[in-house]
């Protein structure tokens, strides 16, 4: 019998989602194992490595399910599902090298195992993959759509890089950057179940509405997660953002509403080569007399608003709960 | 009037290809510099102070002379060759990265200048602008194969950090880490142009066969001279690939033809952490002694003469005689 915690787990609807979705899961998952064997080994070492590692597969799981919701029979979605993860885990490796991060999903990254060198090449190698999957497919629309996304994705890092100690960076030049390194890859994933199945342009554009909207607040969500997270429930350090100099949501909100006194012990913070833990918890204090956890979770919740609305119209549909209990699961990891 | 040495230099028969080339090579680039304008200047910055550096640009010449040879009159060999020097430009980013490299092309590396992060993501937006670029032809024919080659490159990128260090390399698994790493874009830059003009079978294979053959005495030229080539002329430092343990053709002949003794010298040395200029100089002596640098030179032309022949049937074209040039390039720059 199971144990009463397991029970309420299960009860969860993302977790009822991902149950329903399981069979169609599998599928990705064995595809995406099959696509990483290469006969030099490594590769398939260092690939399995982050993507065996226990993510959500947010994004494959959004493909899938609009394409369930679509009635789409094809198996299109499958293989579009594996390039998407397979773009998403190159831009981890690339981003791990870059940032020097050391926790991944809870486990070591995998520039701290093979070095910086593996990392790159690994990368490299699943987006070609990726785009070699694609090209399988032999529709171009969908691979102008994908080959758009990752030059966008790409752009997106570089300014996220080139952005960082700005602490005057502007919200709306904060949204930007998190549309093209985030919300992007989401928006796609939801919207090309659309394009595969061939639907009419309002349904278009209601899946792209949700997958924007939802993405934005991803990665909101992480921004905000990282000031007021906990540690082991994210499987990566809190205050990460901060040590690294990048500039997010909860800081841009502490910067503008705070005293000019305390703007310029956060200009000051962010001028150093090196942030402490102290200006890290002394940060925390200027953020708690701004309101900025709960004024950061009222603007994230905009978004999942906006998600929520552009799926109205599927009212009725088994699946619709689904999508609702995903926006949940955004809602409440930052409680 | 003119200096004589630079009458002589016109009269090479490469430069006269160049020259014969050159209303092609204006467009491709001009379509380069087009392709990198981004709105995120750091990305034109990056991409332009690698590909502006006075390469040779030897893969896009060979798509344009090719496509001229088979008289395709086309606009798609300019994109091809965009993509190409995109994607070859995307492997030097992510190799200098690796590498530690310090002079490209005569100039300061990317990533010294602008630091790790950045030379990976602009070889990113490189590689997504490739796929772009290329899905804008529409020919899935063309992106089934450069899918392929860019999956190969990554692999022999991975092979060749993966085998850094084993003195004890084989000539064969050499052989195959070049032909990934180097040759088979080499290749596709032949072959390419027969696929976009519709040639026969027999066209299609002598392109192919010409781009192996000149793609691996491509590698093997460069592993020569990174031993007994002048520092100057090369715009890199000599001896780079024994400084990184890296193990090459020369490095292969010495071991297989020295004495025991001599042997375990050079081991010792491939053990070591780092190698010293000693190291070098002695090893440079172990090779002397061995005939390597001649053996090499032999080994290589044995390639550059099956380009020769893979390419006989176009004996009589104006172009013909170029391709000739290319090969007696590769020929002479070894000596």
């Amino acid at each position: 019998m199971k144990k009463k915690d397991e029970k309420n787990t299960d009860l969860l609807p993302i977790n009822r989602l991902f149950r329903s979705l399981s069979q169609s899961i599998r599928k990705v998952d064995n595809q995406i194992k099959k696509n990483i064997q290469d006969e030099e080994k490594l590769i398939t070492l260092a690939a399995s490595h982050l993507i065996n590692a226990e993510g959500k597969k947010l994004r494959p799981v959004l493909t899938l399910l609009f394409s369930r919701l679509l009635k789409y029979r094809g198996k299109a979605q499958y293989n579009l599902a594996v390039c998407i993860e397979f773009i998403h885990n190159a831009t981890l490796l690339h981003d791990d090298v870059i940032d020097g991060g050391k926790l991944r999903r809870g486990k070591k990254s995998a520039n701290l195992i093979w070095g910086n060198k593996i990392s790159v090449l690994v990368g490299d190698y699943l987006l070609s993959k990726a785009f070699k999957l694609m090209v399988a497919d032999k529709s171009i629309k969908v691979l102008q759509i994908l080959s758009e996304t990752s030059l966008i994705l790409a752009r997106g890092q570089i300014q996220d890089v080139n952005n960082l100690y700005k602490i005057d960076l502007s919200e709306k030049k904060y949204l930007s950057i998190i549309n093209s390194k985030t919300a992007e890859l989401f928006r796609v994933s939801c919207y090309l179940p659309s394009i595969i199945s061939d639907q009419p342009k309002n349904i278009q554009k209601s899946l792209n509405s949700f997958g924007y909207h939802f993405g934005m607040a991803f990665q909101l969500s992480d921004d905000i997660l990282d000031y007021f997270g906990k540690s082991k429930k994210l499987g990566k350090m809190i205050g990460k953002d901060f040590y690294e100099g990048k500039v997010t949501y909860p800081i841009i909100h502490a910067y503008r509403n705070t005293s000019s006194l305390n703007k310029k012990r956060l200009k000051k913070f962010f001028l150093k080569k090196k942030r402490s833990k102290k200006d890290f918890i002394d940060t925390l204090s200027i953020m708690e007399s701004c309101n900025t956890h709960i004024e950061s979770i009222k603007f994230l919740n905009k978004y999942l608003k906006k998600a929520k609305t552009a799926v109205l119209k599927f009212e009725g549909s088994r699946d619709k709960v689904y999508l609702d209990a995903l926006v949940e699961y955004l809602h409440i990891r930052d409680k």
